[in-house]
């Protein structure tokens, strides 16, 4: 498989969320093996000797990959959620929508000082909850971060939010 | 590693979500590589013979191992979503909660008739959100259910809302 036949397999939904946004739907590449295969492939390969000791997902599309990737570098997972969903002691941060601000968590003892961290999330457009994500994951210290995602909408420019010493990866342009 | 190891990995968390309920987190476990091994292993070893076409998640948390299960498998991997979320024509169920109706959707093209799917969710408690997705599935005419758990609740009795030809599997109980 090869990143062209993803590509023709990942489906356009016009006007969702909402009028003028062509979304691009990945659930026809999860249901294809062949292209989940892919996906591992390819992001198992990119960080194979990297030292990566937890892989965090996006709540709740970044959840589909992010085990995978875990298990296939004998890393932990670890959920990033919306505020409120994780049960114990947990440290959040903030960020500005479109209407008003969110916030994302991640329980306080799922990262150390000597971690080596992967953030994924399936699709990369504006960047807004990947940028509160890296600097989330700053508060713990860690050693390095790493982010990637399976689609990047690169007229958007989202990687331009994240700071430079973070190593950015996608599997798929537009 | 054995389920006795496992639950003592599993961390109680208790009123959560509210007061008098002692919540099981699984993220303990998810963030350790043993117990991934460990629930991918049982899960696939119990379906490895069955033929399954689809392994369908439950959002959001039955997205972190419906996936790798369905990789193991062969087989394509389907999310269950809110209301709402789903970008392209779906099929909806609704059900009751405690305080009003919810909704559950599959995307009307992931399902047919010659299908065997599986259902998986992390926790059961007392059902209901499986039961409609049980009676979502039933909605695609497809040729066999089997449902799965990591975790079982089984004061709440949850699986007696199941449908009998339903075969339903939990790796560990409390």
């Amino acid at each position: 498989m090869t990143q062209e036949e993803v590509k023709k397999i990942i489906r356009d939904v016009p006007d969702f969320p909402k009028k003028g946004i062509l979304f691009k739907d990945l659930t026809t590449a999860f249901i294809n093996p062949e292209c989940m295969r892919w996906f591992e492939a390819e992001l198992t390969n990119a960080y194979k000797n990297k030292g990566v000791t937890k892989v965090l997902g996006l709540e709740s599309r970044g959840f589909i990959m992010a085990p995978i990737l875990a298990n296939d570098l004998n890393a932990g997972f670890v959920p990033v959620r919306k505020r409120g969903r994780l049960p114990a002691d947990v440290i959040g941060q903030s960020y500005e929508k479109e209407y008003g601000t969110d916030a994302i968590e991640i329980h306080k003892d799922s990262l150390k000082e000597d971690d080596v961290v992967i953030i994924h999330d399936d699709l990369l457009a504006t960047g807004g909850t990947m940028a509160a994500a890296i600097s989330l994951v700053r508060k713990f210290g860690v050693k390095k971060i790493y982010v990637n995602f399976l689609v990047e909408l690169e007229d958007l420019k989202g990687r331009s939010k994240f700071d430079d010493d973070v190593e950015v990866l996608s599997l798929i342009q537009y």
